[in-house]
């Protein structure tokens, strides 16, 4: 992707937050067949890893052999910047609108795991982390339903794991503008709920 | 994608509703070096058309020929679903996880446009659409701007068109579930702030 320097997301833990707060990612790969894309909950799997699983009844896994390039896609929260946010703007009016965002895009080698044990420990890691995140103490277990369902269940996916080979991460967050046209779009960012985008504005004014 | 058919999103309205709401596409290539993406805030002109513009430092109007093959990704609300928000669960535990977002992928043909007019008509429309939904009769407009300024800004990008050659929209909304577990969905994606995906299911309901 397009990424000038001062937009490139240089600190890894906000790259591992963005995949852990935004895991629903569009997975793209070039087939025989065209480009497909498929929007898929994954979650990394140490520094070197993307995990998830999809019906069996979705041909990617068909279309897209082992070891393929895919293309895993996560976008976090996204808004229009217009000029009227920055206080400069009445001075000198040397101003255009622009889209402040944060993305992640991994390429990776895909490989599908049709054995069960894989395919349970994919699935269980998954629903551990999102049922903690959610319910807590109350978490659902894969031990809730009973064995024959999930047997049924877990015949009918596919996992996968995609072996990452590059990260490019980009937080076009208003680093090149001067600190009060900086403070004016974190103030409307705030305003419309994108708290994530300006709570990360902040952080960036402070240490990181 | 895998598009079941109870997941299609048949309702031409809300695709465009989607399209516009979240109009910051993932567009995707394949080139000579591989797949490219790069998140750019398009918009509609017509059922036909999508239109956007790029820095002419972003070299995706150098590595994508015109009339090319493209994906632009659009993404909505989404949000995981635990087996626990299912009011069915107690009686037979016959529930796994799942995830709930709607996307639409636009496959189609783009072309650079570099003239001024053409360049002009299109942030134009943007900036018009963007600006009255922000700002209503405060919209800041091209005019604000100095005029060499402006022409020194369009000159730094390039504008491009995208024919629409296919859509394909996905509702991924519980639809397959039954009414008391469609609801406990609708509860909870309230509860966490998914508004926009909470008032589809809903409409989905009554007369859609």
């Amino acid at each position: 992707m397009y990424l000038p320097d001062h937009f490139v997301e240089a600190n890894q833990s906000e790259v591992a937050a963005l995949i852990a707060d935004y895991p629903l990612a569009a997975i793209v790969a070039q087939t025989a067949q065209g480009m497909i894309a498929n929007h898929i909950p994954v979650m990394a799997e140490g520094d070197t890893m993307l995990i998830g699983h999809v019906a069996l009844n979705n041909d990617m896994h068909r279309l897209i052999p082992d070891h393929a390039d895919v293309l895993a896609i996560f976008k976090g929260e996204d808004g229009y910047v217009s000029p009227n946010l920055y206080p400069t703007k009445p001075a000198h009016h040397r101003h255009v609108p622009t889209w402040n965002y944060q993305v992640v895009h991994v390429a990776g080698r895909i490989t599908f795991q049709h054995d069960d044990k894989t395919k349970r420990a994919i699935v269980g890691r998954l629903t551990r982390d999102h049922e903690r995140a959610m319910n807590g103490e109350a978490a659902w277990r894969m031990a809730d339903a009973p064995r024959d369902y999930m047997e049924t269940m877990l015949a009918a996916i596919v996992a996968f794991r995609i072996e990452i080979t590059g990260i490019a991460a980009k937080s076009k967050l208003s680093q090149n503008r001067e600190a009060v046209d900086h403070a004016g779009v974190v103030a409307s960012f705030k305003a419309r709920g994108l708290d994530r985008m300006a709570a990360r504005m902040r952080r960036r004014d402070s240490d990181d």
